[in-house]
């Protein structure tokens, strides 16, 4: 399809400026950006839309969630983590088919999309109906597992060859679920699959006080220390959450070029603390932002995550000068696709991939417009989002899905959980 | 108008369980709560309205604002609160004329509305104007002067007597900026008044530790002692932020039977502290939620604050398990009531004011839904409003305003800031 986005602001590549202008579509790529053309021939287009001074900007990332947990949602809201986990999430996480997994994958795909989101890195188990429910929606996805001492390494190698050529939208990348659960052997196996493959490794790291007390007392190391001293970063990678970081630990991320990925709220409902994104932005090291699962959240709220990801830093800093929302900006769209590995939909550039969020500038939130970028992250929330464009596809526009038969995925969502819940 | 709303969920008095049925509005008051009826004389109604499940609760409201702050949305992101008053917003205040604070309060009603906020606490200057703009647009207003050492004072007794016989909708309160604004001269003289008046006083609190600091070396006494000292709250109050307060404080709150105001959102981007919210609820004192200014905030979502208000005191306590969705719901309705003085709109009762808002159940953030107050408390956005009612007339429903000439308020607005940053 061939589409032409006029009327429009366009943020610039720099995340500095933005330009009124137009943008143009040609199936997957950015072939356009500019000023307004003055004499169109309409026959160039699919279709044209006029967005009425909306705001153009690159696919928001959700660099970190568990896309099927909304089985969880609000349904332990009182717990922290780790009884969260033991009592309430892995019990029910037991019970969970693979049609539950894909039904529930696109419900919270159909979330994500909603707030805006064009890119998901998403760890979890039932790998292949992820994969399948991102390529029939059309969002883009990079998958890991969520393996542990429970179970996980046998599928890896298997994935990395199946789900790496499933789909050009699906990519499949190594990772575990986290020091805690896992042991040293288990993370010395997965370490050498690293290092066969050349691949980084994704991971939760240092979410909690107790995570990075517990390691240091199993292995006198953080978190960090022992899975670096285990070779696991060796190809670099990604660290979940993030929160309790030592010196020695932000060393190691910027030694091995790792992406931190905050997910403030999460860590705010489970307790768990604050993660400090302005250090690791001053240290130079690259972050992404992620919600978490939506059984910890509660939301997929791309949107809410930016705003505590700023500000959350002033408080704890106590300098309200704490924190540029250009750089908070970068980190759910750039530092979402160094997070999956790709280098070109970060940007508005043509020939960059069409993955592409269209904000409406005009309900009462994001005005006066006297600065756009910081209305985005300190005012916008999910009722800007107008459009959500993945690889030249519109797959959300004006509060509907056009890739998703939504009431089927309503009913049967409430369904499994009935069951799951025995209610 | 009589309107039905049927095919509803419908939040119980006490706020522990949602039926399903329907509720009926005759002219300004609710008129029916119950079963759905079988059988249904058309004529009856002016309106019947399939609500489709949608989620009937008591209107939200904002117990703390500065309605017509926009002017400084995204203008000055970066600075504490005492540079952020005196460098940007006061200079810039000092511009506004009575129009442009007209034009402005309708966008920041429009703003709370859209959020399905039906009332509103708001503390400044222009008090006709922004009693104008909330009479023509129907919203409900407790109106505040922000009478400080700069002026203000000489216009309370009259605009007590005008504003509080205005319009239905509107009230008028007595109250004052802050303590650290305000001479003790001058508290004294607005103690004198609210005893005139056996009126309770509204006032910003214990905001920053720098405020606290500063009053103990002034008085030796914190903020809530020196203005309890001089008698402001022998007809009771409600203290705006309250973040850093005393044993005292808190005991002095519980004597007077006063509201305790959190701004979550505010607090954290001025970097000026977490309020301690589940201690007011432990110790039994009134709490209501606020969002502050759009220039300190920078938006004025009341979902975003209630979520702050709980998920904020979860880890400033480190403990998961603090601070009960159905408390801070509460809050934002029933304590915003409590707040405003008015009995009678803070519960979905027969024979209340009909202050009601929709919530949109069937989005995927609201989904599957196994708790619907906790998925309001931590998982809602803006985009779940389907409309917001108040005085049985409907304000706001699927993105449309009813009340307000927006592309109007849009135009001016902008040409409003236009002028007083000479752009």
């Amino acid at each position: 399809m061939r589409y032409r986005l006029y009327n429009a602001k366009i943020l610039s590549p720099n995340f500095e400026s933005i330009i009124d202008g137009e943008l143009h579509i040609d199936d997957k790529l950015i072939s356009y950006i500019g000023d307004k053309l003055l004499s169109v021939e309409s026959n160039d287009y699919d279709r044209q839309i006029d967005c009425h001074g909306d705001l153009l900007i690159p696919g928001l990332k959700n660099s970190h969630t568990h896309i099927f947990a909304s089985f969880g949602r609000s349904k332990s809201d009182n717990l922290p983590l780790d009884r969260w986990l033991s009592e309430v999430i892995w019990p029910t996480e037991a019970k969970i088919t693979g049609d539950d997994a894909y039904v529930l994958s696109l419900l919270g795909m159909a979330e994500n999309i909603g707030c805006g989101v064009t890119g998901i890195c998403d760890m979890y188990n039932h790998e292949i109906q992820r994969a399948k429910a991102a390529s029939e929606i059309g969002i883009r996805i990079a998958l890991t597992d969520s393996t542990n001492d429970f179970g996980g390494v046998d599928r890896i190698e298997d994935n990395y060859s199946i789900l790496n050529s499933f789909d050009e939208l699906v990519s499949y990348k190594l990772g575990f679920h986290a020091e805690y659960t896992t042991s040293k052997q288990l993370m010395q196996r997965i370490s050498d699959i690293a290092h066969k493959y050349e691949e980084p490794i994704y991971v939760h790291n240092s979410e909690t006080s107790k995570e990075v007390e517990d390691c240091l007392s199993r292995y006198n190391a953080t978190p960090t220390e022992i899975m670096d001293s285990l070779g696991l970063f060796d190809y670099g990678g990604c660290g979940y959450h993030c929160v309790h970081f030592s010196d020695i630990d932000f060393e190691i991320f910027k030694k091995h070029d790792m992406v931190a990925v905050m997910n403030p709220c999460s860590n705010l409902k489970l307790a768990s603390g604050i993660a400090p994104y302005y250090r690791f932005v001053d240290e130079g090291i690259k972050t992404a932002i992620g919600t978490d699962g939506q059984s910890s959240n509660n939301g997929n709220d791309i949107f809410r995550e930016m705003y505590l990801t700023s500000v959350l830093n002033k408080v704890t800093s106590s300098d309200a000068s704490k924190v540029n929302p250009i750089d908070v900006l970068k980190s759910a769209t750039l530092g979402g696709c160094q997070c999956m590995r790709i280098n070109n939909c970060g940007t508005l550039d043509v020939g960059s991939l069409a993955d592409i969020t269209v904000i409406d500038m005009t309900k009462p939130n994001m005005q006066p417009m006297l600065n756009p970028i910081a209305n985005i992250v300190y005012s916008a929330n999910p009722s800007n989002v107008k459009m959500t464009i993945v690889n030249g596809k519109i797959l959300f526009e004006d509060g509907k899905f056009t890739t998703i038969d939504y009431d089927y995925v309503l009913k049967e969502s409430n369904s499994i959980c009935k069951r799951l819940y025995s209610l």
